[in-house]
Formats: structure tokens, sequence, C-alpha cells
């Protein structure tokens, strides 16, 4: 069995192969990603999210675009009936777009047939309203609307074609060459003839187009696109985008060259999306230059620009990044969809060099960013993640639409909704970033209880059970299902916080317990045969991190992490006298795991009397010793905040 | 002589009356303001100022304004060839309102032909578009025009209007009730038939017509615009304002009655401008529970959400108030016209109860907003006034219109170009907030060199001569160059940070040399004589200010001030070798005096490596110990900032 889209493969073989080797990313770098039909979740963290996913949020996401007519605007535009009066925002067709790639997923996931029928119903939909010459968008070039591409710098035009074409990567990958395949094809066309050679010299506000471009191509055998992916991506950073209101070219990344810059700015979402769809060029033109640009770019934004949560994007104003050492944890924006983006980049990035900090990066964003997101029940979201909540945010009607992404309570819907869908594709698809495949060499990336049967990229199939509580324990069990008879490696991450980790390999030659391992990859490589365990142990004692002095908003302050999660302090768990605001966590008690958070030694303040009618500063040092007993209270995990009733949090907790 | 424009005063009497009793608002309050011809700063720190603002800005306002057809707006209208492609912003119009205001306080202040000429020229030009029912708005309601009052949440037709009145009420105490009055008067009696009893229930997104109709209603003896006034008022809190995208209704304070609030959020120039037109209507009305709601909302705000430099406003995608204690010195916003408007609004105050603490907070804000503003040659201007800049600003060319409010450099004009004429206006009347009256009690509230000449309410007149070098010194000599023949009282404000201030008062009977005087009122009454002199000392020392333990962005760093001065660090005076953000202030050696600031002893840390590629967060916390010697570096008045080419800047240092 061969890889079906590496870039060297002819195009007839290019289409769907089967769910087992249908994955989020096709790379020609050193690795590749398992297929979503190559693992299967077995339960533990991210299977239930999976399975909330499944049975919530698809058929919320798609109740909500119903109800607010966002995919009505395509049926409208098929009967010849729309115009200005179209409802939602100029992106809202990406909406559909990604839920339309989540079901793609989910299909791919399950071969549930319910699943497939709605996906093939709105694909109905969506194909109704494509114009003959292959462009499709319900916002523009309709009687009543605007030219197409008269508003490039805020139109989201192009935005709307690049989630189209992922959407349809999905379908490719996972169901085969059908309808929305086709649509997608001649969307494709249509861009490559009004933007290719000769054609409009512009490029897209919001990047995304890129990314949708260079997957096609690869999913389709098409260099054309990959082409058209690469123009779109020089002609950035030129300042040719008329400027938007009040935000400089930086917004949009038009600001630099891709391939000059040195560290992501402006708007999160379009940096990173612009990001993904470089690495994706680079990788497929052998462009290192390019490549080496992009890890340049993590490498400074990772170190300085990004939460303690994977969080990125500091500033509300305009979504975006902000300066080195710009970190505040009150007005964090870390839109959800940002932590999408960075997961799209880094795994790009871990699949082209198999550098395990890139997959370090993705599981501590999954876990508190990706997954703080939903509500349990799958019906509510975080758009905005912040790492400090003043005051607590006020109750959200189900079934109401909420303008806010300004984080503190959890909504069904927001004005902007690009996050559930992004949510929603990516829980759809999450197992197919537990592994990867590299020659004979198999990766456990992220830890999860799941079966493995992966194809070898020089023939044969490895099979394993991983069994693990992760991340509530540290401990994780793989054992040998099936293994080809010859030498062959197995590696399992070791995240950078483990220090102490140990690797417990039975049968192994040199068998004298369990062997520390550094962070990094632990490796094996032997014959293996049917039986065998390793038992990875990372350490999951809760630790104190503290914050690059730098960081002026974080001073004085700590942060309790245990494993990958990042954990907080809600008002709910402090006794009723408690003012948040007046906690001060004494470092010289370690904290203790207690039910999947941790418990800390704080002091409490006395409460400052009100002031004199001055801006709140003293001429002497305040009086910032608590006076009252040490208590003990609770932090749990960030991802879990605010399901307990409107309530105040920090992740950060001053030192007293 | 009495007070004109008292609203006892039958309406006939109302009308000018000479500079002596021009004044900024005429209130009914305990205290009356002195008029612009009752004071005349002698040179020092605001009579520079003025200088400036009279020989520089006045004109670059109106070459800017016409450069950008702002002025020629009015022109179309009146040749009816305007349409839906007039240059500018909705609110452009009031633009060139607060330059007429502002012209008309200067020509008030100085007398200029050529003020008079400019002023005449404009309000010809305003006059022109003015329709036959008294409707005056350039953007609205003329063919290929939106209609009027169709976007009342965005729109800015009455906060235009509102302007409109201000700048008026401005000649009619100043020069008289000329053409612009009467435009002004057309206009606010069509705002009264059209959102009067019986009218549209609507008001503006943007308040200000609120204090617009009220002094306008003082000034001409018109209480049918006090109660408009009133009804706006009443109306908003109420939630009636069509949504803004992605924004609440407290955005325009369209969430809370004002009578009811308890704390300022919000959009913070729209919350300031209702808070001024509510003391105005509360003082008129004899409304003392909206006054009491009004002096709460302040002393909340003031105590939780301002900044150390007087600045409000701590968010930018609001241009708003964030949560209490949320005050980042590197995303500051402290708009310079929100500091104009806290200005109006502690001045309302001031004269409604006679408490210091509203002069107080007024020093802080001319000297530490409204003066940082303006580049010393008064052609271009600070919007955002953060207190941190971690990235050098880049340069603005001097002709070229900015669409950053973002702070770090100078621009000459913005996109939203509402600073620089706010900045004109305040200049222009500056003088005029420098003294109170109140029965026969003078209180001198801003210490400036000058000669008061100030009629007392109750008869007879005083005359001062003020000699100072403050704020670079604190020595502030009073000579009395006229008084009645009978006791009276002078005051002398003590501000709250001059702790050790003393009073020496030449010839009083128990002279015993300088006597202590308490933060407040220093008070001297009895009859004074012909070349009496007082002499206030104010430390000003160079002192540290801390902020309180729950302002989390400022926790172990501290400030410098000096007498009314914030003090800030520039890198332009560090080392070469030395980054701002390495720098720590050892806070166990004292400031010293420094030219105009203050020289620190400082430690510099080691420059941290270059991290793993990781989140900056460690497992122990940061070395932040210096490791070099330590040296001195100097502070200098945060208003100068920037004035020496691009650098980083930090108000708040961090502790050793």
């Amino acid at each position: 069995m061969t890889d079906s889209s590496t870039a060297s493969a002819a195009p007839s073989e290019r289409t769907f192969a089967g769910p087992d080797l249908a994955r989020p990313v096709a790379p020609g770098g050193a690795h590749r990603g398992v297929g979503v039909g190559e693992v299967r979740l077995d339960g533990g963290f991210w299977g239930a999210l999976q399975e909330t996913n499944a049975r919530a949020t698809l058929a919320h996401c798609l109740e909500w675009m119903e109800r607010l007519g966002w995919v009505a605007n395509f049926d409208r535009v098929a009967a010849g009936s729309t115009g200005g009066d179209r409802p939602g925002w100029q992106f809202s067709d990406s909406e559909v777009y990604k839920l339309l790639e989540a079901l793609a997923w989910e299909h791919g996931r399950t071969g549930d047939a319910s699943v497939d029928a709605s996906f093939n119903a709105l694909v109905d939909r969506v194909a109704a309203a494509q114009d003959d010459d292959g462009y499709l968008n319900t916002c523009f070039g309709h009687a009543g609307q605007p030219d197409r591409y008269t508003d490039l710098s805020s139109g989201h035009e192009l935005y709307c074609t690049g989630h189209l074409l992922q959407a349809a990567v999905a379908r490719v990958r996972t169901g085969g060459h059908d309808r929305l395949v086709e649509v997608a094809r001649r969307a494709a066309d249509h861009v490559c003839r009004e933007f290719g050679e000769g054609g409009r010299d512009g490029i897209c506000g919001h990047p995304e187009i890129e990314v949708g471009l260079a997957e096609l191509g690869r999913a389709l055998g098409e260099p054309r696109y990959t082409e058209q992916a690469r123009r779109f991506l020089e002609r950035r950073g030129h300042g040719t985008l008329p400027p938007v209101a009040l935000l400089g070219p930086s917004y949009f990344q038009d600001d630099v060259p891709v391939r000059d810059a040195g560290v992501w700015r402006g708007h999160a979402v379009r940096a990173l999306y612009l990001a993904a769809g470089a690495v994706d060029v680079a990788v497929d033109t052998g462009d290192d230059e390019l490549l080496a640009a992009v890890e340049r770019q993590w490498t400074r934004s990772v170190e300085r620009r990004t939460y303690l949560t994977g969080g990125m994007g500091s500033r509300h104003q305009d979504e975006g990044f902000g300066d080195d050492w710009e970190l505040p944890a009150d007005r964090a924006y870390c839109e959800t969809c940002a932590g999408v983006a960075s997961v799209m980049v880094s795994w790009r990035l871990l699949l082209a060099t198999g550098d395990a900090r890139y997959a370090d990066l993705m599981e501590r964003t999954f876990y508190n960013v990706v997954a703080t997101s939903p509500r349990s029940d799958g019906r509510a979201f975080f758009y905005a993640n912040p790492l400090q909540q003043r005051e607590p945010g006020a109750d959200v009607r189900a079934d109401t639409e909420n303008p806010r992404a300004e984080g503190g309570v959890r909504a069904p819907w927001f004005d902007v909704s690009c996050c559930p869908t992004n949510v929603a594709r990516t829980l759809a698809s999450w197992q197919a970033y537990a592994a990867t495949v590299s020659g004979d060499v198999v990766s456990l990336v992220q830890h999860a209880p799941a079966e493995l049967r992966v194809a070898l990229d020089d023939g044969g199939q490895v099979a394993l059970r991983v069994r693990t509580a992760y991340p509530a324990d540290g401990l994780v069990r793989v054992e040998v299902l099936d293994a080809p008879d010859r030498p062959i490696t197995l590696r399992l991450r070791v995240p950078h916080w483990a220090d102490g980790a140990t690797l417990g390999a039975q049968g192994e030659p040199d068998d004298g317990g369990p062997r520390p391992v550094a962070p990094g990859w632990a490796e094996v490589r032997r014959t293996f045969t049917p039986g065998d365990v390793f038992t990875l142990d990372l350490p999951t004692e809760p630790r104190l991190t503290w914050p690059d002095p730098r960081v002026d908003a974080l001073r004085g302050a700590v942060a309790v992490e245990r494993g990958p999660l990042v954990l907080c302090l809600e008002s709910v768990d402090l006794p009723d006298d408690v003012a948040l605001e007046d906690v001060r966590i004494d470092t010289s008690v370690a904290p203790r795991a207690h039910e999947d958070g941790a418990l800390v030694r704080v002091g409490v303040l006395a409460p400052v009397a009100a002031g004199p009618g001055r801006p709140p500063f003293s001429a002497g040092p305040p009086a910032a010793v608590p006076d009252g007993p040490a208590i003990d209270v609770p932090l749990v995990p960030y991802h879990r905040w605010a399901e307990r009733g409107p309530s105040t949090m920090r992740v950060f907790v001053p030192v007293q």
C-alpha cells in the first residue's frame, strides 16, 4: 500500500484510497500524518470531545446556520432571488464550508450514513449556487450585490473559496471524488483563471485560499493549484491591499513578504493561515528558504508572543498579535480559531521536519485552547480565551446569538461565528494528529487511548493499542498487536515539561526496568513481537510555572500546570468571604495533586480600604502581606472553567 | 458687576458682557470659574503651550480640514452639489465646530482681529449649509446621502450639533450674539422640535448634544434647551439604540440610566461627555440625585479605572474603560479626547461642590494627558497616550494623514482626528480653569504665572499677581495688587501629593514664618492690602509612586513623580548596550531631582538567552537580579517623551 497523495504520485492515483489514508495534511515532508481510519480513539479525553462533537456540535452548527439564513443564502443565489439584503457577514459562506469539512471528517471517521446524508444535502444546496464559470459566493456578484472582487481587503471572497477547497480536500480524502470535489475543482479553476498569470494582480485580505489551493493541488494532483497558491504568497507583503479603517497593512500581513518576515504580526488567524499555506508551498516546491522563514517566525512568535495556553493574539482591537512580551492575562484574545490555525501550522512543520517542539506546542494548544472553547455539552463556545476574568460573565441565553467575543461565558453562536465550526472540523479529525509515519518509523505524537493500525511507508503494517488516562495520569501503555518481522522504530513523544520521564520496555534485551528518557522522542528500534508492551511514565505532579521577566503584565505572579494542562483558580472555589483579587499564592508550599487539578496554599490580603478619590497609586509600597490564616484552595483545569455558573478566574496567581 | 449667565438672570441680560465673564462653563453651582479675560497667563508652562496653540495649532487644524475637504463639505451642501462621495467620517463637521470653539476662545483671550476674521470666514461657510428648518449636517439629509436621523447609533448627527452649540456658547461668551449663535439657536430649536415631546424618541450614539444644549440654554437663557438635554439624558440607558457590530449597549452608555449607574464604562469620551451634560442638567434643575450619581461614578472610576497620568480608557477595541483594576501600561488607550472630557466633568463637579479632589484630577490630567498630546511645535499630536512603549514608533511624515491611534509617535493628523481640535479648544481657554469665585472667596485652582483681576460675586474686585516656575519648582508667590477694603478669603490649592507644604503670609497678624498647610485648600481670610505677598511652597522632590496591589499589570513596578508631573524612562537616555526591558530600579536609593525630571539608580539584568522554542515561561523563578554595576539614569517628564526621535518608554519601572 502506498501513500496515494504524495507529491510524486501520478494524478490518477491520487484520488480516494479509503479512510486509512485520509488525513488533514498530505505533505511531501519528512513525515506523513496517520489517516483518520488508521487510528480509532478509545474514549479518553479526546474521544469524549469527539463524541460530543459528533452528537451535538455538528447539528448545533447546522441549526444555527439554517436559523440565520446562512445556508439559505445559497438557495437564494440558485433561485436568482438574492440581493443586497442577504443575512450574515461577507464570510458566512465559509462557516457552511467548515461545517462540510467537519462532516466529511466525521463520516470518514465513523462511516455514519446519516452524516453522509447531511453532507450531501448541504453540498447539493451549495453546488446549486455555483455560477457557470465556477465562481461561488453568496455575497458578491449577483443582482443587488457588489461586483465580484471589488473589495479584496474586506470582502473575503477568496477566503471563502479557500474553505470550500479545504472541505473538498477532506471529502476527496474520506469519501472519494464526488460532487463537492467537482464544485471545488471548478472554483479553483476559476480562481486560477481570474488571478493567474495575466489575470487580476490581487490577493485576499484574509489568507486561506493559499492553504486551500495547495492542499487541493495535492489531493487532486493538480500542480496549477500549487502554483496559484505560490503566486498569492509571493504577491503578499507589498502593501497593495487597500487599507481598512484604523489598521495598517500588517493587519493582513501585507507589510512584509512571507519569506522576509521575522515574526508573526497583525490578525492572528490571518497570519497563521498564511503560514500554513506557506509551509505547504515550501514543501511542495522544495523552497527551503520559505520553509526556514516560517520556522523562524514560529520560533520568535512562540518564544515572545504566545501564551502559556498556546493561545496566540494579545489584542482585541485587531484580533492580533501584540509586540514581543505583550501577554496580558486579562485581555488575552487567544481566539479559538487562532488556536486551530496554530495547530495547522505546527502540524505542517512537524511533518516537514520531525521536530518534537512543534508537537509540544500542538499539545499545549489542543488542551488549553481547542478543548477550552466548547462547553461540555458541545452547544456553546468561547471565542476569546483570556487567562484572567475580573468580572463574571453574564448569562447567555441558549437561543440568543451573541455579539461578544470577550470571554467570561460561552455563547451558543456569535455574530462572527468562525469558532464553532473550526472546533468542529478539528475535533472530527483529531485522531489523525495523534501519530506520524516516516519510512519504518512510527511516532506517537499525542497520547490518547486508541488503537492504531498504521501502514509503514516501506510496506507492512504496525498495530498498536494505547491505554492511558492521560492527561489525568501520566502512564501511557503501548501494546504491540501486530508488526512486520523486521526491525522498525517506535517513537513516543516526551513533552518538554516531562523531566524525569521513564520508558519501560518489556522484553528489551537490556531490560533493567524503566530507563530515563529526555524530552523529545523516546525511541525503540527492534523487531517487535505481538504482546510487547512499552510503558511511558510522564510525571504529572502539579508544577509551578513562572513568566519570563520581560512579560510585564505577569510580573510577580505564577501559574500551576499539571501534565499538559494549564490550571486556573476560579472564584467559585474560594470561600465566600475571599475575593479572588486578594489571594496570594505561597510558593514555598509545593502544589499537590487534587482530582484532575491541584491544591495550593494561599494567603489572603486584607481588603484595601476605599481610596481617597484618586487614581489607584500610593506614596509607599502597598501592604501586600496576607493578614489572615493560610488556606488551601483547589485549582481546576483551565479548559473546564466557567462551567459552574458565572465566575471570575485567573491562571496567574500573584505570589505572596 | 453680576454674572450675566447665571440661571436666574433674565434672558435679555444673558448675552455677552465682555471677556471678563467669558468662561467655559457657567454653572449654577457653588462656584463660578473665572472669565477668560479675568486671568492673563504670564508665560510659564501653560502660557507657552497656549502661545504655540495660537501660533501653530489653530492654523494647522484649519489647513488639514481644508486639504481633506472637511470644510468644503459645507460649501457643497450650500451649493447643492454634495452627495454620497463626501470626504471624511460622519463626524467630520464636529472638527470644524471644535476649531470654531477654539478660535472663539482665542479671540476672547487676545482680541486678535485676525483670529476673529478666521472665525467669521468659517462661520459664513458653515451657516450657508444650514437647511431652512435649522438642520445642519453635511453627511445626512441631502441628495445622494442617507436620510436624516436614520443611523442614530453611528451617524453622529446630534453629536455634531452638540459641538456646534458648544462653539456658539464660546462665541456668545466672548464675542457676543452674532451669526454663529443664531445658527446654533436655529439648530437647537430644530433638535427640540424633532426630538422633543411628541417627536422622535431617540438619542445619539455619541453623547455631546446634552452638554451642548445645557450650556447653550444657560448662555441664551433658554430653559427649553436644558429641558431637551434632560430629556436626552433620561432616555438613555434603556437599550434602545440599535447595536453596533461586536459591541454591547454599554459601549454608548445605553445599558444603564445615568442616574442609576455606579461607574463609567464603555467608550470613555462618550461616557465623559455624557457625565458633563448630566452635571449641567443636575445643577440647573436642582437634581441632587443626578449630581450624586455622577459624583459616585467619578469616585469609583477614578479610584479603579484611571491611570497615574489621569488618563482614562484602558482598551483600544472600543476606546473604552476596562474593568476595575484593568490598567495595563502598554495598551493604555488614554485617548487625548478622554483627557479633555475628564477635565470637563471634573471642572463641573468642582464648580458644583468646591471639592479640591476634582481640581487635583484636573491638574494630573492637564500635565500628563492634555500637555502630552501636542508636539512642542504644535503640529503633531498623540491620540492614544500609553504609559509604556515596547517598540519605537515609526516616523510619520509631516504631510501624511495617519490612521494610527497607537501612540509611540505624534502624527500631524488622523483618519479620525478628534484630538487636535480638542487640544486646541482646551488650551485656548486654559487660563479660565485656573481660579474660581464663590461669594467673597477667590480660589487659585491651578498654579501658573499670571495676573488675575477677578470680580467678586458680591461686588468689588481682587487683583493678584502670581509668580512661579511651577511645575519645575514648587514655590508659588502671590502678590495682592488690589482688593476691597473688607475681609475676603483667598484660597490656594494644595495638591494631594504635597505633604509638607507650607504657606508663608507676609504681614499676617500671627506671622511666625511659613505654616504647614494640608492638602486641600490653604485659606487666608482677612482684609488684604496691595503689596501683601503669600508664598505657597509645594515640595517637588521626585517621589516614588506604587500601584495598588489589585492592578495586575503593574505589579512589581514603580513610577516616579515630581510635583504634578509623571516622569518616564526613555530608551534614548540609556547607554547603548542597555535594553529598556532589562532595567530594574533600586528603590532603596531615593530619586534625585535632575533638570525638570529625576535621576534614579538602576541595575541591569543579564540579557535572557534565546528561548528553546516554547512560550516564555519556565519551571523556576526567572533570574531577575541585575548582574552588572548599578548606574544612574535620567527620567524625563512624560509629557515630553518621543520628542527626540523614535524611542521605547516606560512610566512604571520594575523594581530590583
